[in-house]
């Protein structure tokens, strides 16, 4: 399987989905013509607006970009697929999205065979085993908690430790340890903003400038540096 | 009916619920001596533990509290009640057990018949419609999203205007926003920390020293001052 899930799509000063270029081009080594991308995260605007907007970074890296919601049959298409981009936004919805039109079981299917997946924040939630380490408001049921189960552990996307100045609420840290409470046998990865997880075949690199933050039931948490080795999750 | 529903339990340089004490006190008025105390929110340290933690602070109004965890009948211990609280924590967890439990018609109908009803954070997520506005990590399967409806409207506690510098990820606003694309007809209130909304039959009260932002579908959100008749709200 290849798989790059990256925490977000912004950073400061940056265009959109410019940070992740350099392994994005890396990733898909100018032999991609073609990104399937699923836009159905997205609420408050439509999805043909979610299209043109990852249209031009992709344009950038050689590759033209068609949305699923076009797709007179979506399941073949995803089949069909050379590459399948997932973008974030509410990760409820695109969860409700992906149990209604069927595509769970076609993307899973599509990915372990091979193609190559992109997603950012609800789109790397959803590559997860649940999407219950999403940060989202749950705006809608989302049929399920089960998502496509890409690789073993969780991801929290947009990870920050520690709270604003003042805010009394639990820390991040806080609700993944009450996840764990729940579900003592996961692993989930505190994935900061402008970082990266780079999946190939039995590989797993951190990419970025920030550390990811790993939690483990009973353990302390441990921070990892990028480009360390972190195929022992890919075993979790 | 009559409910104080607080955004949260804590305030800086403040004890434990310390921060709404004047306004506990004008509600209970003296009549109440036992409190029913609902710790089902909390998730990494024990029921026993939650209600030790807020014996104090009601012990100082005068007031006895036991766990509903201990009761031989959950269902008769909440139709018996003088007073319900509910705390704070994981709101996901707490509508798991209180629908394991079968104790959301039970607390609907003791309140609805009189019974006060306090709450804070998860506490006041499941006095609304659905707890579909919380900000808490979805640990666990609800096993439905429906809460007790004691008011009309929706709640979004621990409400926090903007983004911490930098941060990339959706602000509160735009989640409320995509929770209002979902759902048209709901009205959302952002209760700031430190404050709380108060019930007495048909009218509502916002408390504190923060206005509370409301959010409607289709229209630019407003601020209300603490003080300020929210009656309209109970209508909605």
């Amino acid at each position: 399987m290849r798989l790059l899930l990256l925490s977000n799509s912004k950073k400061s000063g940056f265009g959109y989905l410019e940070w992740a270029k350099p392994t994005l081009q890396s990733f898909l080594g100018g032999r991609v013509r073609r990104a399937l991308f699923v836009p159905y995260a997205i609420v408050t605007r439509s999805h043909d607006d979610y299209v043109e907007l990852v249209r031009r970074p992709f344009r950038e890296l050689g590759l033209e970009v068609e949305g699923l919601h076009r797709a007179a049959e979506p399941q073949a298409a995803v089949a069909a697929a050379e590459l399948i981009v997932v973008g974030g936004g509410n990760t409820w919805q695109l969860a409700r999205s992906l149990h209604l039109l069927g595509l769970m079981d076609p993307i899973r299917r599509a990915v372990r065979g091979g193609t190559p997946y992109v997603g950012w924040s609800a789109g790397s939630n959803v590559a997860c085993p649940t999407f219950q380490t999403t940060n989202d408001m749950p705006i809608v049921d989302p049929l399920g908690f089960d998502a496509l189960g890409l690789v073993p552990f969780q991801i929290n996307p947009h990870y920050l430790h520690g709270n604003p100045p003042g805010f009394q609420g639990e820390t991040r840290e806080e609700r993944i340890r009450e996840y764990l409470e729940a579900n003592p046998r996961a692993t989930v990865v505190g994935l900061r903003e402008g970082t990266l997880l780079r999946v190939e075949g039995d590989a797993l690199e951190l990419v970025g400038d920030e550390p990811a933050r790993l939690f483990r039931h009973g353990s302390e948490a441990c921070e990892v540096q990028p480009g360390g080795d972190l195929r022992a999750l890919l075993g979790s």
